[in-house]
């Protein structure tokens, strides 16, 4: 993590009252040029739908999606301690390593999808602290990560897809939800990377706690992420701001990836409208958190792996959407009848 | 259409009997790789599904998928007279002039996937015999239909996607369903381009009318497709039986392309092992048939526009389950931890 001066966690709250909206200018261009495009209107389903948004939220007409970024923000949780993931706290700086080696999903499905890759490690020697005992960061640490997060949008981008490796991660996007928006621990807790029995009992358990020490304070939604998050996590949440800032529209990608977003939900529902899942996870709790945002992910292809994978896999429909909305002829052009009735 | 020599119906018959089967080989040493790779087990869900597919029907391991053929093929039926379409049989021709100039959507999908596009144009100027009043084709039409689309299969090619256009054949798609697996005529039958109210009425009745002086013959699906269905419908069968005989795996498209499909299910319940529905269609019948025939679709955007769209939009997919199949490193290469539990 680098220096950069630092915004503190008030200074983001203000922000959510003053986030830019959808451009009706472009959005509007869309819809008049998609309606001459030769097939019956709405033919194309959702592929329409998605080149609205990208107009909306490009804030342009017409769409562009040259330049695609993966950002996978890394970060260690103290509660990985509690015995909540089926691998050891070490694979996340292993993973870190093989995303840079090239040897990761992440990296074929970028390569595939001709999208750019950028690992954020997150000072991976200082876990956060077990949340299930006291809050997982500092005010100034969680700020940071924010921060942080806001530096993976930069001028010349058109998609920003949002992803995270954090070995015990679930316990700590089950425990976002839960803070954000009730139920019970099992209701949000998962597998994850694959625990059973007596480590998703712990899991649970550790989850179950944290709402006890913690539920005072999760009225204010970045109390819920700075008690019960993560730094990657909150990078996300910074990173999913920034694009708002930018006119960039985002892909969000799982279970942890959606659960560190749906905090800015939780302080204000029109956050996360330049947003889109884009794929439901295997993790239970995916579907359910999707649900209570309001989403409908792109794809269901009963991935779980995290790593910005399902966002990744998700950029070849958007680049077809664009591809047919820009590129198809009208009625007129090629000389085909319209309906009769 | 070529004046090839033509299979009699007897004879594409007598081959479903004997379609070869897939690669128990290449299915291993699929399996035997994707094990070793860096992610939980089973954390990339449908795509290591697809992968271990791929090699069974390409019969070969690493699997490829370099040179993906998109097939439209074209046919007039004489039930378009009956006022079952929102558009009138002219625009058949006029989308094969717009699929030749590359103005119509499976151009810039085809495009976007980098996948060769075919265009079989069927006689577009002597449509099919209305089937409501008789049988669609002739023996002979029928059998030379087939062994036109079987055409589609040559050499080199790693995935075949098949998908069609034809002015009132999601009309032909429903009798097909209905003289194969049953049901009523409104259980088959929905808006196609965009009929409702008395044009959907006088769908429902045309294949009612179908049903009734047909259904002596459904017992041999063949005669089912002579009888209701189409000449690009017949050759979609024929390609896919010719894929399966070369080792070639294919993506079915919407409706219309997956109830030509169909006909070679309800013959032999295999045949379609090697086949996979890319998407499914916001065709009400479509999701229907998909279920009959055991399919999961990989897609479900709500398109219905046949030319093969929805398959040519899952291309990325299979091609993103590849590369991280052959491009990820091993937890031993990465030096990644495995589970501790």
């Amino acid at each position: 993590m680098s220096t950069r001066p630092v915004a503190a966690l008030s200074e983001i709250r203000a922000i959510m009252g003053d986030l830019p909206g959808a451009s009706a200018e472009a959005g509007s261009a869309a819809a008049t040029r998609e309606a001459t495009l030769t097939k019956p209107p709405g033919a194309l389903g959702r592929l329409e739908e998605l080149t609205q948004w990208l107009c909306l939220w490009q804030a342009r007409h017409p769409p562009r999606l040259d330049r695609a970024r993966v950002a996978v923000f890394a970060g260690n949780h103290g509660v990985a301690a509690r015995g909540v993931s089926a691998y050891p706290a070490e694979v996340t700086k292993q993973m870190v390593a093989n995303f840079i080696a090239g040897g990761a999903a992440i990296n074929q499905l970028c390569l595939s999808a001709d999208a750019e890759l950028r690992v954020y490690e997150m000072e991976l020697d200082r876990p956060t602290a077990d949340f299930s005992a006291e809050s997982a960061m500092s005010e100034e640490d969680c700020a940071k990560a924010f921060a942080y997060g806001m530096m993976a949008v930069e001028p010349g981008l058109d998609l920003l897809c949002l992803g995270e490796m954090g070995i015990a991660n679930t316990t700590s996007a089950a425990a976002l939800c839960c803070g954000l928006f009730g139920g019970s621990a099992g209701d949000w807790v998962g597998p994850g990377t694959g625990v059973a029995g007596e480590g998703l009992a712990r899991k649970i358990a550790v989850v179950d706690a944290a709402m006890t020490l913690h539920r005072a304070q999760f009225a204010d939604p970045f109390e819920v992420m700075r008690r019960v998050g993560g730094r990657e996590l909150a990078a996300i949440a910074g990173a999913v701001i920034a694009a708002r800032m930018a006119h960039l529209p985002v892909l969000l990608d799982g279970f942890a990836s959606t659960a560190a977003a749906a905090v800015l939900f939780a302080a204000e529902p029109h956050a996360l409208d330049h947003c889109l899942v884009a794929h439901c996870s295997a993790e239970p709790g995916h579907r359910r958190l999707i649900k209570q945002l309001g989403q409908k992910p792109l794809l269901d292809l009963g991935m779980r792996l995290g790593e910005a994978s399902g966002a990744a896999l998700a950029i070849p429909v958007l680049k077809a959407a664009i591809a047919c909305h820009n590129g198809m002829a009208s009625f007129a052009e090629a000389g085909v009848s319209g309906k009769t009735e």
